[in-house]
């Protein structure tokens, strides 16, 4: 690893004491790294990068927070495949796999070389209208289209691969990863959908016809998205519940697999069904 | 009935040919009538009165339309419970009982007083900030209270005649008659209600927790909506879902059983698991 | 308080203690007393009396186990209102209010007279065949009816008050009332009903129409279940999840209000909201 | 097509009448046939051989009935790939996917080896005692363990690839394959699984803990299913919903992508999505 990027979640004492513990040993070790811009604020460190420049330059990446400080980071790295190292510091974290204690032991056998990473699929999502791209985006959770505050419900058309699926009249549609499965899907009704399931998930979200379900695709699909033209509807698209752009009923949604991939670096104490055991409450091996 | 109230939805052929055939009809019967300055000019008709206007004063209302026109007037009534007929334009509706060619055989024995009709009861939704009142509305199907656009998930606390129930942190939560239990409420899986039942539903909106689920409450109860003060979620309260109201989480937002109700004369063809299945799609009696 | 009956749990070593205790507490104070003849096995005690003779004759009841033991008295008192107090000896119960430690105290308090209860609604189950009862049941939670093992999907056919509901082709369908509403009723997708609600619960149970939902109705309404005499499935009715009656496609089962109640005596230190929060695990006050 | 293989669905007039088109539409072109025993009898035609011998002799299978008929027979195929021509009598099928007028002239096109179909995963279900296999199956649709009539909750470990999944306390498990996601699956909740994933749908049927949900796996996966040996409650399983078999605490259920599957024949006329739209009753494109 010639190189190591260090974002830390902002408003949280720990992440600010851990960027300090972290950055000391290093220096220590000589480990050349750079830190986001904002995380370096957060522990009054001098020097920072734009985050967008550390996830396309780092050969690691640490991140410490939550899941959503991960999908932040994963989100701007196109096509950048370095591992991600994530420390939670809260609770379980889908994402975040190590605890803060586990954090410098597990980065010593990382530098060395001694670990275990898993890919994980991401979707590129791509807004046209009349033709032209206007802008696009890389997710590795979902990208949901739901209803503008005071606007009416949206009637959301989609097509996979060219045939049309269904037009729903609901709050919304989520088109989520199986990685993105165990998030905001699982409010909407999605199913878990295991990482190593080369699966796209399309869910209503509320829909009006009570009979729609979520649908699980081959993850070599194209998922294309419009709103009516005649109802004349917007929406919201919002990736990874993170970033949002308006969508008006000109233009077309396009997801499709990603060819960049998230590569989360394991922690060997943890397997997949352990973590949705602990997340969902569902109670302990008897 | 000394004056009859006319209103029709907007941007429809169908209601502007009704609204003169029914004008001409209580014309050529001396029925003194006064008709939404709306609907009127969608007629071109000359003289309309303000919706409000007409939803206090008429001693009966004649709807042509959906169930959102009917709401509309419904919700502006306040006091005055003078009997609604709803005459459905398209499909089937759960508030507009009679069909188009129905209308004018049905209005025959309204006049004559020949005629059964339901009460329904409405809820009074106030919102205070810092312990004065700063708007109210009164509802015939639901308070919603939801997200806005790019904003944050809120966190929503909500007690019940004083109780702490629970803080749900979810798209939203919706609050619901047992008339609205099969509009929006059915779509964020809150259950059937039958309108003889003095009840308030409670309903998550894609909660984040799976296993929140809707409660239903006598309608006795007083329902207090804060948002959390430490997250400083914003959300937006959408009255029938069609007026709304930026909520902050300054705010309180008290739901109680209002002392208006909504008369619905009903037609004597139909009842009210007929028109479930119906619109719900179950297959007709065997 | 004239005669003390007990019931505790089968096959439970801190039921067969507390049993000893509290007899033994009881003598001490000339409280006369008797015990179901199975708990007093349990116990290594000499006399005790058939459960169905204590249900009937006791002036309090004792229950020590959880709920399923509670429900097992409760369903055999017959119109003999009086009050019980539930011991848990495991984890949260909804209707064992009391943990092990506070038996004591709080029966001290129950036999000076110093206690709140609360009285919940039951329903009657009369099954009849060619207009003649064949059997009948009270049941505190629910009737649910079930496609037995190897048989085939019921057809199962619901009026309410003498009007057609639907035909559910369904693994089943429970009638359920708000004191059931968080047990199988929670399974099977009914909502979370407050006990002070005079209202019935009927939900289908894994419906083949996908727009088929639970329904509640006032708990003046007497609910009418037949099965499809074209089909001839059979199907089997449960109370409370214990007792079992197989019925045909002759067979009629009426469901109506009880004229017997439950009184539960209340724990001081608890509210029906903490509860919820409590066993279904939604997280606590913040 | 050397040999065509006809089955029917019993009791049906219009299935007796399709027998005696299609056998003489065979005879007059001279195509060897064999017919189910069963069906054969209905049609009140002299010789049918066993379903079972007929599954796995014929090159072609004309079906004739609902998807039940079909399952039926799909299931006896053992790595006989041949493919399955299916003619439904009643609405729309899912698998049956030809109107009945449209039999002899897809047939017609069949036999000349005009057409396209599709390769179906199937399960295999085996059923071992003390390390030795008692039985095994092979399903199209799925594998569904649930609770005996009159038994008790069974208490359901679920095994992935050897590693532990969850302890289901429920009505039981559906395993279903893509295919079967339509069927059954959509009761208990499970998605909608596209037939060209390479998938296994796990699925808890009413489960006691509120957050169990669905989850999806690749169909490489071995399923390993066993009941609580404490708890000592036993289950059924039942194969596509027609086939039991009484499972014990002893046992282990393990359930495997099949080497087999089934072969069906596309109409040309239909896709998979129209398919649902009509099924689910979504309504039509707009």
């Amino acid at each position: 690893m010639k190189k190591v990027g260090i974002v830390a979640k902002a408003n949280s004492p720990l992440a600010a004491e851990g960027l300090k513990i972290l950055t000391a040993w290093l220096e220590a070790r000589g480990v050349s790294h750079i830190i986001d811009e904002e995380s370096a604020r957060v522990a009054g460190l001098k020097s920072g990068v734009k985050k967008v420049d550390l996830a396309r330059q780092a050969d690691l990446i640490i991140v410490m927070g939550g899941d959503g400080t991960f999908l932040g980071v994963a989100r701007l790295m196109e096509g950048n495949n370095a591992p991600i190292l994530g420390v939670n510091l809260g609770g379980l974290g889908f994402l975040t796999e190590f605890a803060y204690d586990e954090m410098l032991p597990a980065l010593e056998r990382v530098l060395e070389g001694d670990f275990i990473s898993e890919d994980r699929a991401m979707l590129d999502a791509v807004v046209s209208r009349e033709g032209k791209n206007v802008t696009s985006y890389t997710v590795l959770n979902d990208v949901a289209l739901t209803r503008g505050a005071f606007a009416r419900m949206p009637h959301i058309l989609v097509y996979v691969d060219g045939v049309f699926v269904n037009e729903y009249v609901a709050d919304g549609l989520l088109v989520a990863t199986p990685t993105g499965s165990t998030a905001y899907n699982l409010s909407v009704g999605g199913p878990i959908t295991h990482p190593s399931l080369g699966a796209i998930i399309i869910s209503p979200i509320c829909p009006h016809t009570l009979s729609n379900r979520p649908i699980v695709i081959p993850d070599g699909s194209a998922v294309e998205i419009t709103l009516d033209p005649v109802i004349h509807t917007d929406a919201v698209a919002t990736m990874d519940g993170q970033v949002g752009f308006q969508m008006s009923f000109r233009d077309r949604l396009l997801i499709k697999k990603s060819a960049s991939v998230t590569r989360i670096i394991l922690s060997p104490h943890k397997d997949y069904y352990q973590l949705l055991r602990g997340k969902l409450k569902w109670g302990e091996k008897p």
